[in-house]
């Protein structure tokens, strides 16, 4: 089957996302061409995913295409922007027409679920990797950034920590995951949800925020750096299920990354306000780990103040 | 030297291109944030140099940091867009200082050239891959794609083709070039020049327009199908080198890509328009090379018309 890249691009990825209304020229030129709202400012980020780097090579194309877009969507989200727009560049090592139908599939089905189209982009052969430059858009000056927490801020955190890595770990044969966490653990790697429902309450309320995607230590390591603050993080108030609670392990929760969870810091005046959308979002829940602080970083461990300071997450190189 | 990709961006990447004045929020958290003035419509566009592929990889890091830029504002050339800014995500194979401070300085004189700001992106491990994102600004309505181009338009090429597949084939081995066309031709291949300053004459007199990194049969190809229109080139209007014409090797200004030139249509009443365009501009002369027609696709060779309809540029996949 010889298809050459404008046939895939024309096969595969010319109807992926609803058409909005802001899109003037989709894919298929030199360049897409796009209506920004004068009310509004466009947030830009890029993420790329290396096949046996961030994830397995054996992970399924659509689960491949899935995860691209949603580690790029937990960006925005982080940010408190609504997803408009994404941009693919693909490289693979062969025209490959049942991978590239899965893919597409998978990748489709999550920019339908989040209402973004995508508009250009490219594709390669080469060893696997997938880039994705996704656009969103936020209501002048409302967007959140890792800048703003200051000393008192309570430190909040979505959904639970670890199980990605857990699951890595597992398919790796690295641990034996009980059976009842094993297909939980397995989506939380393969299938990482980003937090756009938290978008309101982000505006709303947060001073800082952070996409935990190296692992919450690394990545409030960089809002504190941002903020000019310190902090101190409770151990035992990690969300994170009972087997990393009976064993312990809390690194998969702390430094393994790849959680897509969302780190915000929130005054500590508004508690009423977290409670309130804890009962509304079961699925997103918000749960306080720790409070910002002047300096320091510090986890408490029930017992022992252990100084976080001079610790990293999750290195992309050695 | 351990450094991690955190270090990696902010050593070499957090100040490449001159601050712009709609950069809300620049290189540094979970995404950027841009301004896009009410009057301007966005143009994007996102293009992967693999190494190997796209480049020979003994290419000098410098003019990769380049090309990967040139060939994303080429893109923009091509729809009469103005360059604003642009996003990076670079994976390779280890971390390597030396490397990356020439990478990021030729990408960084080529960002200061053409007046845009490197505002975020991704480095990751893996084979040698550049994606650049690419960013600018049109004003509302006056970009330019490949859809328009009429029955009469004259069809035009800025300067000369087939030099960068020339330079290439003497670099492999595959054919020995005159010592008066080798830096030319290796300068065409390692140091392309996106054509930004035809962006006026574009807005001002192009029916449609197209970047030819493909080659001008396959390129063409694309904007006629597009446009709905067939045409004919004259083989020996094509502006090449005297080694092309003397050998008759049109094929490396037909068919062998990398050239980045921009191939336009201009309606055949504004001669005068070239002429003085010419004039103004010798290092960016526009040659007419054919005419847009109601059907079909040939090249005229001086004395044969030969059918093009089933020809094809370079293709990414075999």
């Amino acid at each position: 089957m010889a298809q050459d890249e404008f046939a895939i691009i024309e096969r595969y990825f010319s109807s992926i996302g609803k058409p909005a209304g802001n899109i003037a020229l989709g894919i298929g030129d030199d360049a897409a061409v796009v209506d920004v709202p004068p009310t509004e400012q466009l947030v830009v980020s890029m993420d790329t995913l290396v096949g046996g780097v961030h994830f397995p090579l054996d992970t399924s194309p659509a689960d491949i295409g899935h995860k691209a877009l949603a580690v790029n969507l937990s960006d925005l989200a982080a940010m408190a922007a609504t997803p408009a727009w994404f941009l693919l560049s693909l490289t693979l090592p062969q025209n490959d027409a049942d991978w590239l139908h899965q893919f597409a599939s998978g990748l489709s089905q999550t920019a339908e679920t989040f209402k973004l189209q995508l508009i250009g982009g490219d594709t390669c052969q080469g060893g696997l990797s997938i880039s994705i430059q996704i656009a969103g858009l936020v209501p002048a000056a409302r967007y959140i950034t890792r800048q703003h927490a200051s000393p008192g801020d309570l430190i909040l955190v979505t959904g639970e920590l670890g199980n990605a890595a857990l699951g890595l770990a597992h398919k790796q044969g690295r641990i034996d995951l009980p059976q009842n966490l094993q297909a939980k653990c397995l989506l939380a790697l393969n299938r990482p949800q980003p937090r756009l429902e938290l978008v309101p309450f982000l505006r709303e309320h947060a001073s800082a925020a952070i996409d935990i995607s190296d692992g919450l230590q690394g990545d409030l390591a960089h809002l504190l750096k941002a903020s000019g603050c310190g902090a101190k993080l409770e151990q035992l108030a990690l969300p994170v299920n009972d087997w990393i609670g009976q064993q312990g392990c809390y690194d998969y929760a702390l430094a393994a990354g790849d959680d897509y969870e969302i780190c915000c810091c929130v005054a500590a005046t508004r508690r009423n306000e977290i409670d309130s959308w804890n009962r509304g979002h079961p699925d997103c829940r918000l749960s306080i780990v720790g409070e910002i602080t002047r300096s320091g970083y510090f986890l408490h461990d029930g017992e022992r103040l252990i100084d976080l300071d001079n610790a990293q997450g999750y290195q992309h190189f050695d």
